[in-house]
């Protein structure tokens, strides 16, 4: 149930019966050959599916996040770190006055992962709330899942290349790339992240079969309807 | 062109040509009859429409925005006033720093006004860069002609009614409603904001015939154009 | 009644038999000819005046705004946005504390308007409290009075020049100017805001008749008083 | 010479033989049976007349300040710590880009005295400016003078009743008042700062005669514009 | 070699031949029946042991962090997410200024893990310089070794206590606890995270003998050092 | 009775027959011949052998301050204003929540005086809280002392040199320096700063005998000591 398809007085009367919200917030940023919304497109997507069978409205989601180590290539806008914590105080406080009691943030951006720190923060001061951060693309089901298929698992790589994120005209290499010098990249300014990581992505194979790719999605879905279902007190 | 359909290499590419940028800003909130979404959808897809034949890049739409009027609304979380600075702060700074030159800022929502300040102050300062806040829905053509078809044009009545803004399984009411007290409405708090305009239109009729809507949505896709082809010094 | 000719037991008085309060804004800052201080000078005037046969009481004016568009000026020290913000919003913080409920915000300064959307987002949260922000020079009534003497009503022209606002030694030219480019004027930084605008004023004739001025004049005092005896809800 | 009877010309002729600029700021806020404004007509009156004779730029005074422990006396609204700060960081960072080089800050207010410390931060990192705090009420000088005169030299008593601070039609106790108990007023909150000072005065004399007060005034002004003419490197 | 050993002209003297330098972060807050400081201790000791044989620069702990979830144990203040994130640009940024060019943060409570998300977007622009944050306790060796032991490695049971950082007159409980339940923790404000935690510890043992518990923090040591030496581009 | 040697069961306990706690704050800084912690060491110090005989709680010292002016000397990083205050009402906010009512703050740095402002503001409007600033090493009773010894007593010179802030391995200069320039001290900015105080002593003599400082010392404390008995409401 997705906010796009529904007015305020519908959302009144949502509220009557349930009081479950699900924010996506993603990163519009270089995905290597993917396209530049995958992270929204992931976290609006698994969210909305995982909430649709039990009627739990989702919003919108926040289509710009945290990343600065990307800033050399271009289309990958940032938010400042106070700015995005910013945004989520405002939106969770709102919410809050609105009516809402359990919020589930689904992220789909690894740089977004310290807003974690500021929704727990948020929620422990106020006991009539509950509120979960939950990454789903490094969820447990999901990265059981997704390490079983393949080990390198990660940005860009086809670990994101889902039909939903791919794009029709591009075709990635088919031969698989070394993976990322992590020590490297830890201490590379953005000029340098260009340099390491050339195309974007972190390594490894640059697709998959759709057939493993859905098993993935499977998992991410089911283990956000898992939150949404049971993950509250 | 749309950031959700390309990747980081298209955007250099499109750089090589090109240095301008829109980014659609919006609100999720109450609108009435109509989806909660409309001032995103008409944000993201007069920018859309508008740079196509251009081909200009436009980003994803800022999906939420000030509403603290709304607040007795379900469904519309809103910014503080210094969070929706800084996200476009944040938003035009690094995206300066990789190559854009010329940011349209296409507003979608009346409380986002003030942001066209910020934009100001934001391009007062930087000589290589040029920076437009553009509100499309009351741009002088579209007030043209919108208000030669009927000068009730306002906030989530007819005049935020078009095919891609109502929602499928909701009929509005046929009569119109009689126009927002402004004089009330200016000194109201949130919760009196509700009592005054109960439904969420600020009055008139709900809906109008579509090839009227066609034509207003022409010019605010008309005026979006001509400002990013002959907007600029 | 100003603060200035008071004591705070006279305040306490007061607040015994009234709770409005009008706090003057505006900016120092370049215009043309005239005074530094011109935007300031008619803000805190026009409120005095307009409060004066009602007893209600006018605090002083907050000299510096928003002018970040006129830094190649020398004189135009401006605040940046959020600073505006945090100053109106403390004040009127403290100001309710103390037991004031009806806060009229004057504001002398174009650049200004953005704090309307603080004021209204202030006060949506405050039911016990409203709060009003009005540019006095472009209320309906000012601006149909001073469009019928002269469409060309604008910054730093004849518009502004009030036996208070000019300066004893300086004659402003007596040929008018041609109107701003304001295609070229909005997508001008600083330093081509000087460039397009040269000695400040926005265009037009430099003066007109006392008798025109002060019938600008009067209908801003009344339709600030309009606001302060019945405004409210 | 002020900013009032100056337009930007005149400004930039200014700049052309001097770069020296003062920025007088004070506070509304009780002063006893003394006028609201007593700080912010203190602080520019000193400035003008310490500046007059040196042809230095004078700035409208910042009319509100750091007075929360005032909070129980009505008509004293107050700036949080952090909004003072931003406002003297913009004032001071647009004018450095106008061309001044040296900023004498002149304060009227003893709760201003922590802004001290942000106009040093301000200073320390900027080789081709330099600004100085100064409170002109406890100067060295001022603070001989004035204690030679009477020791009990405090807020709202004698000490700032100068002819243009007291209230024509009011009229102070004669009598003498018990000093502030300093260790009870440390540990106060606004409401018990209240019951502590009751009519707002720190205690001893209401008043003393004009001559006395004519010579502490002297040196206030002395001590203004010695650091104007001197107080650089 | 630790800051508290050191005048400013031995830095000066070290910066001739070095440019790193050591930041330990930590947390005053409940640790069960451990000190206070638990945090604070163990992030300067092992940044100092690591750092004294490369003759490294250490800085003194920030003995203050991120620990809302806390709130409900006494004697644990905390910081806000906005607070941390400035108190860490300020002391990179000034200390970049100062000839630092490679920064350690050694963090040593994992509340403050989300401040890893600043350090890399401050050296993200920053050519000159190499960031790395480091919680040292869950480093990949530490994690090896300390799991070896004892899966059960966790907040305030033995994971934490070392001969220095256990109260001499305290003695833990004998029996373990049983593990946090880590979905009911997630949804938990201040205080129902006390309910479910009770003495703080997370569960398992309160301690293990000190031989094991030094091979834990052999392995802290060693992975400090590791990264001052080997860490950098 | 320091936090490092307590667990949160005994601070709840404490909690429930007292509710002072003194929380020292420092800079780590230039100091001259002296330690870089200096300042941290004396204020910490100095709250521990006040609060020791009453059974008072100290805290952690704050490491870090504000000391912009100090930063040509390596070794010296800052705070902004800004964030100091963020931290000060961080850790009063939440020390409040959990009990404490009573809070000195015991300051060990001359920069961080603007603090007092903020602790001043911040228990203006708690009226169940009392909070005292006090810099510990210019309280009257120290300064009596001290001066009589010797009137030079200053940042970095004998005046900080005690037994625990003096460098083992560093002998400082037998001969007086001459005495800092105020004047031109207070139109320095960071580089100018060094050239003026050299090695970092504000002049005087660098040290004197052990015995004069202990009186300094057991001024200091007792005037603590007094605080915390007497100094509350």
């Amino acid at each position: 149930m997705q906010a796009r398809d529904l007015n305020w007085m519908q959302v009144e009367e949502y509220l009557a019966r349930d009081d479950r919200v699900v924010l996506p917030i993603g990163s519009t940023e270089q995905h290597g050959y993917l396209s530049l919304e995958t992270d929204n497109i992931l976290a609006e997507r698994v969210s909305a599916e995982a909430a649709e069978s039990l009627g739990v409205l989702v919003l919108p989601a926040l289509a710009y996040g945290l990343t600065p180590g990307f800033a050399a290539f271009p289309g990958s806008p940032t938010l400042r770190f106070e700015t995005l914590v910013a945004v989520l105080r405002d939106l969770l406080d709102s919410l809050l006055t609105q009516g809402f009691r359990r919020f589930l943030v689904v992220n789909g951006h690894g740089g977004n992962a310290p807003a974690a720190g500021l929704v727990r923060e948020w929620a422990a001061s106020r006991p009539d709330a509950q509120a979960i951060f939950h990454s789903w693309f490094n969820g447990p089901k999901v990265l059981e899942v997704a390490e079983a298929i393949d080990p390198e698992y990660s940005h860009a790589n086809w670990g994101e290349n889902f039909p939903w994120t791919r794009l029709e005209t591009v075709e990635p290499p088919a031969e698989p790339k070394p993976m990322l010098d992590e020590a490297a990249y830890r201490v590379a300014d953005a000029t340098r992240v260009r340099e390491l990581i050339g195309d974007g992505s972190f390594g490894g194979l640059y697709a998959r079969p759709d057939e493993e790719m859905l098993r993935i999605w499977q998992a991410g879905v089911d283990e956000v309807r898992e939150l949404l279902e049971h993950g509250w007190r």
